[in-house]
C-alpha cells in the first residue's frame, strides 16, 4: 500500500466555478504516479463521516472535462463546522476511521475560512495518531471574505454577474421611466461585506448611469440621507438603481432584511431587503419600483463566468495538488496580485493556522466618503477580476453540464451517525 | 417634398432585443432613396405627442451597429395607451399636427397588442384627413402573447434566460439539499399567460432534472396538492425546484402575489409571488428555502439572448420598412414557422385590425394534466426559440453598450400637455 488515495471535499455555499478546483485537483492528481486514486466525499465532510465516497476514477474523462463549465457542487456540499477537537472527539475519531479504512494520504478541503479551520485541525490530529494525511485547504467562497489571498475563487464570477446585470437592468429601467418604474432595487448576496454589492459599481461608466446608490453591510443605513439621495437621483437622472446588500444594517447593527415584512400569518423575514427598501421608496417618496432578489442566480450563473475566476479557480486546485506532492502540509494555496501596471497574478501560499476564522471586510477606502458608492481604487481591485467570458458551450440552446455516475466507494466500515 | 421622414416609436415594457427591431427600421429605410429622414420618439408616443423627435441621422453608424446587443428601449419607451378617437380627439389630433409639422411618411410602431391597436387607429385616421402615412406595428412583447405570429420577438431571450438560470441554480440547491437548502423557488413575469414559467421547463433533461414544478396563470393554485407534490419531490430528489409565474392565481382568479405579505406599515403587495409560496413552504412543512425574483432582470439579460430571437427581431423591423415601401397599410410582420422537421421560419404578415387586443394563452396540450409541467408538444414549441448564443461583445469585462447622441429634431408647434 505503497500508493495512497486523495479525498477531496466541497464545503459551504456553492460557487459557479468550484467544480473547476475539483477538476483540477482531480486531473492533477491523476497525473501522479505517487497516488492511487481520487475519491470525493459526498456531500462534503458529512459524507467523509458518512463513510459516502466517490471513487472519481469511474468517470468519463469527457465528463470531468465539462466540470469547468458546471456551476454547483458537482459532488455535494453541506453547511457543517466540525467543533473543536475537545467538545467533538468522536467526529474526529470517525474521520481518522475513514481516512485509515481508505487508505487517505492527501485530504483537499475546498471552502471559505471555516473550513480552512476544520483542515487545520485535521492535520493535527493525524499526525498526533501516527497517521499523517497531507490536508490542504483550496480557497472558495464568492462572499471573497478570506484573508491573505487577494480575492476569492467564486467572487469574480458573481461580480461579473452583478455588475452586467445591473447594467443592463439600468438601461431597461432608464427606458421606461418616463411614465412607468422610476426606482429599481436589485439585492445581492453578501451577509458581512460588501465585496458583491461593491461590484455592482463597475456597472458605472459615466456619470449618471447605473447603479446610483449602493447600500453596504460596512456603511449604517440611515434612512434619511438615503431618501435625499434617491430623491436627488430620480430628479437629475429621471430614474434610480439601487444596489442592496443582503447584509445591510441599521446604526444598531441590525439587519434590515429582520426588520421589514410580516407574512399572513405574522411571521417575520419573509420578505428580503429588496422589497423592504422598495417599501420605504413607495411610502416616503410615491415613485412606481420594481424590486429583484438574484439570490442563488447570482451564484451560479455559470453562462457569464468570468475567465480569470475560471483559471483561478482552476489554477488553486492544481497548485494545491502540487504543495501536497511536494511536502507541503497545512497549507492553502492563495492568489497573489503582482505589482505590474497590467493585472498579473500568481499562485502563494500560507499556513492554514493563520487563515482560520478571519473575515476580511472592505477597506474604507473603497467606498465614498458620501458612502453611497465605490471609490476609482475599489474599481481598480475590482475590474481585474471580472475580466474575459468564460462562456460555457450550449447543447440544444442551454449550457451543457456535466453528468457524472458518482459510483460509491465500497464501506469498510459500520454506520455513523451524526 | 417629395422624400417623406420616418417615425418610429417603442412602446410598453422594453426587452433585450427590441433595440435590434430599431437598428433594422433605421438601417433598412437609410437604404431607400424614398426616405428621407429617420425619427424616434423619445419615450414613444408620449414623445410624439410633446413633439421630442429623435434625429437618428446625427448618430454614428458604429453606435447604431450597437444596438443590436444594447438592451432596454434605446430611444425611451412609455405606457400611455391612447382612447378611442370619439374620446380622446384631442390626442390624436395632436399626433396628426405633429405628422404634418415633420412630414412623417411613415410611422412604425414597436410594441404589444395594444400599441398595434393604437397604430390600426392612426392608420385610418391620417387617411381621413387626407395626411395618408404607412402605419405599420412591429411586434415586441416577452409575454409571447400576440395572437398569429408564432411567437414574439423578445421572448426567445427570456425563454433563454429563464431556462438557463434553472438549471443553474437547480445544480447549486441540487449541491446544498443534504444539509441546507431543501427548496427553491424561482417568480418570473406573464401576469396573464405562463409562456415565460414555462419555458422554465426547458431545463429538465433527465427525469428529476429542475425544476420540479411549475405553477402557471393558467392553472389555479390548489394549495394541498401543491404542497403534496413539493414534499414527494423532495423525498424523491432530495430537493425540489419551484418556478412560479407572477400570474399565479388562487381558484377565485386572485393573484397570489397580492393576498400573501403586508409590510411593516400596513400595505399589501409588498412581496411578490415567490416570498409567498416560500412562507407556505416554510410554515407547512418547514423546508429550509431559498427564493428569488429575477424581475427586470430576465427581460434586459441581453448577455444571454437567443440568436433565434435576436435574428427574429431584426427581421420584423425589416420587413415592416420593406412592407411600409412595398404599399402595405396597417399591417404588422409576424413570425410564420415553417412546416419543415427541423426548425425553419420566415416572415408573413397579418392586418392590424385582427391583431388588435387579444391575448394569446397557454394551450390546455403545453400543460401537463397534473398541472405542474410542460408537455413535450410544449416543449417542441419552445426549443427552437432559444437556440443560439447571441453573445454581446465585451468591453473590459462587461457588456459594450451603444451611446446615443439623441440629438432632437427642432419644434415646430406649441407645447402640448398630456
Amino acid at each position: 500500500m505503497n500508493k495512497r488515495n486523495v479525498l477531496y471535499a466541497q464545503s459551504g455555499g456553492v460557487t459557479s466555478v468550484i467544480n473547476a478546483t475539483a477538476a483540477a485537483v482531480i486531473e492533477t492528481a491523476n497525473k501522479s504516479k505517487r497516488i492511487n486514486k481520487v475519491y470525493a466525499g459526498q456531500n462534503g465532510i458529512i459524507g467523509i463521516l458518512k463513510e459516502n465516497l466517490i471513487d472519481t476514477s469511474f468517470e468519463d474523462k469527457s465528463q470531468l472535462k465539462k466540470l469547468l463549465h458546471t456551476p454547483g457542487g458537482a459532488f455535494g456540499s453541506c453547511r457543517h463546522k466540525l467543533k473543536d477537537f475537545d467538545t467533538n472527539k468522536r467526529e474526529y475519531k470517525r474521520l481518522m476511521d475513514v481516512f485509515v479504512a481508505h487508505n487517505i494520504g492527501y485530504f483537499f478541503y475546498n471552502g471559505g475560512g471555516d473550513s480552512q479551520d476544520t483542515t487545520n485541525k485535521i492535520a493535527k490530529i493525524t499526525a498526533d495518531i501516527g497517521f499523517p494525511v497531507t490536508c490542504i485547504g483550496i480557497p472558495k467562497t464568492i462572499d471573497n471574505d478570506l484573508p491573505f489571498t487577494d480575492n476569492c475563487p467564486g467572487f469574480g464570477s458573481v461580480a461579473k454577474y452583478i455588475s452586467t446585470s445591473t447594467r443592463e437592468a439600468g438601461l431597461d429601467v432608464e427606458s421606461m421611466s418616463e411614465t412607468s418604474t422610476k426606482v429599481f432595487i436589485l439585492e445581492v448576496m453578501g451577509r458581512h461585506a460588501g465585496w458583491i454589492a461593491a461590484s455592482a459599481g463597475l456597472a458605472a461608466e459615466r456619470k449618471n448611469d447605473a447603479p446610483h446608490i449602493i447600500l453596504f453591510p460596512e456603511v449604517p443605513f440611515n434612512q434619511k440621507d438615503f431618501l435625499i439621495k434617491v430623491k436627488s437621483t430620480v430628479k437629475e437622472c429621471g430614474y434610480c438603481v439601487i444596489v442592496v446588500s443582503e447584509g445591510t444594517q441599521d446604526k444598531n447593527g441590525k439587519f434590515l432584511a429582520d426588520s421589514g415584512s410580516i407574512d399572513s400569518f405574522g411571521h417575520a423575514q419573509l420578505g428580503g431587503v429588496a422589497p423592504f427598501i422598495a417599501s420605504i421608496i413607495g411610502k416616503e417618496l410615491g415613485y412606481k419600483y420594481h424590486w429583484s432578489v438574484s439570490d442563488y442566480l447570482q451564484r451560479s450563473a455559470r453562462h457569464i463566468s468570468s475567465q480569470v475566476d475560471l483559471d483561478q479557480a482552476y489554477a488553486v486546485g492544481e497548485a494545491a495538488v502540487k504543495m501536497a506532492l511536494s511536502g507541503e502540509n497545512a497549507v492553502m494555496p492563495i492568489i497573489i496580485r503582482k505589482k505590474s501596471k497590467k493585472y498579473e497574478w500568481e499562485i502563494g501560499k500560507v499556513n492554514l493556522s493563520e487563515v482560520a476564522n478571519f473575515e476580511k471586510k472592505m477597506p474604507k477606502s473603497f467606498i465614498t466618503k458620501e458612502g453611497f458608492g465605490i471609490t476609482q481604487s475599489c474599481k481598480n481591485y475590482l475590474s481585474p477580476l471580472i475580466q474575459g467570458e468564460a462562456h460555457p458551450p450550449f447543447k440544444d440552446g442551454l449550457p451543457d453540464i456535466a453528468r457524472l455516475k458518482k459510483r460509491m466507494v465500497r464501506k469498510k466500515l459500520k454506520n455513523f451517525r451524526i
